[in-house]
């Protein structure tokens, strides 16, 4: 049963931190501009993200992986979006 | 030594996600804007990552623990700041 809590927290946390870049995305998108949206920030964090992918694949952890590609796929997507509309 | 490599990953996963948050808060307080940012991903983002805090506490994990309250702190004064600076 305690056990159980501990995983809830997890799963729920793991959710909650990849969910939470969609509304930026769809932000992104809709305004057409991520002018106040940090490069660098995006930058790092994609680095960082990629290298919990990795962390996630020698563990053999596959929601370490799952969620972490999930969280690279979108910031990957602000960040093309950032770029593109920057341009204009 | 192949150990060493797999906590290396870990660690550099957990420096880069967090340290990420930095130039996006220094950002926001030169510019004085975030409006491009949006709330509800730092409001999840911010539930995600207490989240992680709790699960690192019951799990008993002091690196969970001090990443993600840094990560934490960082994103609460980008929250801040973006609040103080949409109401100019």
């Amino acid at each position: 049963m305690f056990s159980l809590n501990i995983e809830f927290f997890g799963y729920f946390a793991a959710i909650l931190t990849t969910a939470a870049f969609l509304p930026q995305l769809i932000k992104t998108i809709k305004t057409k501009s991520a002018e106040d949206v940090s490069l660098t920030t995006l930058i790092m964090f994609l680095a960082g993200v990629f290298s919990w992918i990795i962390y996630g694949y020698k563990i053999s952890s596959l929601p370490i992986m799952t969620a972490n590609i999930l969280t690279f796929l979108l910031n990957f997507l602000i960040l093309i979006s950032k770029i593109i509309y920057s341009k204009k």
